[in-house]
């Protein structure tokens, strides 16, 4: 996109645990983008994870970057060509725009184009600046009555959405979550959203579980202290999850996900493992024909996010634990990298 | 199945439109089976239509018959073989058993099994009587906090349940519904459930919708006065239903279903037609590449049905208007047939 | 796209039954487009259809309009981003580009956009010509092994393979399908490919029926002298067919669709009726809990294509009957429009 | 069942490697069952283990156990209520039977009926008898054209048929299968059944891998040789296997699934593994949203088996490496625990 000469402000990355707070100039939209003045951009994890060790996997931070992918705000100019969108307009961003030509694009799985600008996602900027500008097929309008604050939280949601859908959670069905984290949380909204009766979920942190009992699971057990499958035994009657969604990425976790899973049962994996090789009983897995499905950020997830938080059937305001503008914003990651916070919210013109 | 000797009464339809309370020897349940003392059973459009007319299609009613089908009660005796039920047990019943083994039982779906002994449909006797002998694999027990009036209601419940699943029903989407009775209002209640986040629903029938309404429908469309496609349009924002369920057997709320959908939906036709054929839009099925499912009573949803009423998710009680012990069930019946009626309730004991 | 300054012929509807071979300019490909010389088009009924009567339904031919959308030829040119093709390429050209950005599009529907530029459908010129240029993304590469001939037949083959994926076709099954011209044929093709074991074809004009016996069909059902159902009850042992393709648009076919079908099976219709409103049994839809799916055009089709005619496993050529020059395209047309016709296909520089 | 006083001949495991040959009581049908005289049986991996082993798992050889469960024969007598089979009829016993009451079965997945009786699995007696009677519900009659030899052999190539199904493979997909044994094999027939038009298989015995290119094998790879990533990447120009079927249980194979699918394809896993715990990259699941199925048995598979074999479409003899009378069962045995043997078959009145 070119830019304009009217300035803005972002934080950059420039090296691990170090943000600057540079002038940029303000991009101008395209043809078919919108440039959005940004409010709200949650702090993942994964934002957490490039702040500390400037990489994930493969994708290393080598020049500047500006983080930040769950973002909302308001559109302040539209390009030649856009339609149905106007200034004033408040909206969320999905973060990931795919190149719309590949077989998987085609196929309706644009979350797989291996030519998806992702961002925060290195070389892409993300959203921890004053303005994005945005093609509108990935941008979706707020009703009055959701926030911008709960806006970027679409995106986590989405996650959870997404993991639900591949998972199949259903009316009345047992769903197991590992991982009481903002994706474990959110996606037990989205199972309840799609009429998970019974939630079970588990962590290490007892403050965790203690917040998702409040917010309305089931059951929540502490995996330090308990066994997991005499729990879950004891929960379903014997007869294991209908559905099991790993939110944590623990190794032991992972491996627990067979124990609570019942025969002929569903399991999401959709919480990114530090270590990627973990011993799997794969004879259980053939012997109790289980459906094992990676869960890969979310697809046609956003306009479904913005129903339901428009419908009062999901919350994930309430998931955030404190809010700071982008001048405090190494703050905030220091205070995100403490094991019992769930979500920082930044702010950007606060 | 053997009689014992103590007796029991039975509501018989012996004629159109009249019943005799009959004595009858007491069931004795098979080895798997176990004997309900029945409590409520729930008044069925089809009830009523065989008590009007002697039949429905084929199914012609040439002795004596029991009606009733949806029913709940309590055990009271078990079969020798049975395991995980006791006397005492309060228990809801899925109406149809089926041969469990040709190949639409192998396949899963036992409900089309040609071979299924349904309650009150000729020659098989229904629930309308003091004791039922039962088969444990179509019993299912009732928690404490579901009533044996809810319980008999799993029922029509089931037959929402089925409809949306039908119409894979899922969270977000936009769903019309057809026709206010007890089945569009309990699709509704399901389509909930499922996540369904907008629901318009349509009647001829004002206070039908104004109870809709009141149980929760975004938008109630009076078809006697307003254009639905119209109506939609404005609902949808130009773009039609993700899933239409047809739930009045109307022939031009049937026709209308296609106006309503959106490119690409479903529609489930539930609803069971006076007419058998009716025209419909083949061109328009093939170029808006629509799902058309017919919905035939249920299969695998009584468990679901009663972890919903369990959790409180769905409501079934709010749709009895009335309530009327065996003695009475003359006038049960004839109360049934006036149009604003959604649901009589018979319990037996009362 | 732009015009280079070198002419090219094209054979242009200008009025009902009349075509005109005109000089046009050739088109430059844009940069992410393929230049492409056409070597066959195959003639399509909509195609005779428009030539006929000027119009299909609400599209009417009010400029002059160049026909034709089944179409395989070489490339000679491509445009500046293009990667993975290169001159001397020999191609088959899927006819619709969609939007891209849609919720059909992004969905993976993209034969739903409602934004498609489809060849031969006003105001998009067709394939009749000697050059069209085309976006790489929906042109495939031929291997050797197939001719453009066939190539070319990759678009009615694909209708073919969408209906039996809408159809849910799979190993074993029995399959029924209503109308032997060239749809009917090359879904038997699809089917065959996709396991159907036993298929049972339909038609009024014998030398049809005996051409898709000779083809492979199991059995063959003048349905203007045998009752179908008595026919499909002895083919299927009373049973009925797993899934029937609707494939003739003709009234008593698509309502015998439900004489032949299996209870719980599947019905799709593909074959456009030229009555759009037909009367068709509700009730049995709903008893016997049919799906049925309206099937319009294809999506992610032309690689299955392609690799099923490279391998061998089906045969599009054999439906040709007569190959004719540009130059004597009304004759073709002509010709095409005769009952027992199945394809006849242009070689543009014969 | 009730035993008659007719004798007949079995072939008991009553040590490890050690087979008698007991004279036993013929059963009596039960009135659902048919009495078949066997005919043939198929030596299963499952056979040998317990014959070498004693045990697989947790099941354990305690008495003397008939083993064999691959079998066809004749029926010679049928059960009070039996319909539609009689004396004469050849026939392929499918060797589980479940309760038919379970969720499982009731939701069609009878095959993870925990109270299934499976031949040959303890302490349910298996084929390698002269006579067996069976419920017909799990008996399929074999049309003229098919030998019990082959009839015998609808076990393995439903082992096949359900891994494809689990897998979701089509027309057009590219099918990596690991391990050119039985299942391997048949999963390669299933496979080109279901419209794969490319098949890679790999082993590290090279003579089947020359014996898999023989019968269709688009490219065979000994992974003893050739690094699998490679050579898939070459024959898939760079894209992955659509669906990959391990049929090894060899713990390198089940590693190498990850590496030879394509980003969005399906794994399933069919081949019993001796570790039961296999290091799997979570991530990879993760990132390529890869679908991972165990595929246990199979379910609804024998007629479509019958009807494969019936109209040549698979070839299940071809694998039939020697076959012995049941007097030489331990010289059958011994020659099938060489590496190079794909199956055995015990013709029983040989």
């Amino acid at each position: 996109m070119e830019k304009s000469d009217q300035p803005m402000r972002a934080a950059v990355l420039t090296d691990p645990e170090e943000f600057e707070i540079e002038e940029r100039e303000r991009p101008e939209p395209d043809a078919d983008e919108v440039l959005v003045k940004i409010r709200n951009v949650g702090i993942c994890g994964s934002d957490v994870h490039y702040y500390e060790h400037g990489r994930i996997g493969d994708f290393v931070v080598e020049n500047p970057l500006v983080l930040g992918h769950e973002s909302a705000g308001e559109i302040v100019e539209t390009g030649a060509n856009v339609n149905g969108f106007e200034a004033g307009d408040r909206v969320t961003l999905e973060p990931g725009v795919p190149c719309r030509r590949c077989s998987h694009c085609k196929r309706g799985d644009y979350h797989l184009c291996p030519d998806v600008t992702f961002m925060a996602t290195p070389p892409h900027d993300g959203a921890f600046s004053e303005y994005v500008a945005w093609p509108t097929d990935y941008t979706y309008k707020l009703p009055e009555n959701i926030s911008t604050r709960a806006g970027a939280l679409c995106e986590p949601l989405s996650v959870g959405i997404h993991a639900c859908r591949r998972g199949n959670v259903g009316t009345g069905d047992t769903v197991l979550i590992t991982g009481a984290g903002p994706i474990g949380l959110l996606a037990m909204e989205a199972a309840r959203a799609a009429g998970a009766t019974d939630v079970i979920i588990t962590d290490i942190v007892q403050s965790k579980l203690e917040f998702a009992k409040e917010r309305g699971a089931d059951h929540a057990v502490n995996v330090a202290e308990t066994d997991l499958e005499t729990a879950i035994n004891e929960y379903t009657d014997e007869s294991g999850a209908d559905v099991v969604i790993e939110a944590s990425g623990a190794e032991p976790s992972v491996k627990s996900t067979l124990d609570g899973v019942r025969r002929g049962g569903n399991i999401v994996f959709v919480g990114l493992a530090s270590e990627s090789e973990i011993p799997l009983d794969v004879v259980d897995i053939i012997n109790n024909e289980l459906d094992v499905y990676g869960s890969f950020r979310y697809k046609n997830t956003y306009s479904t996010a913005v129903k339901l938080l428009a419908d009062g059937v999901v919350d994930v305001e309430g998931i955030i634990d404190f809010e700071r503008g982008l001048d405090s914003i190494d703050e905030a990651f220091e205070r995100s990298m403490k094991p019992d916070v769930i979500k920082g919210m930044i702010s950007v013109d606060r």
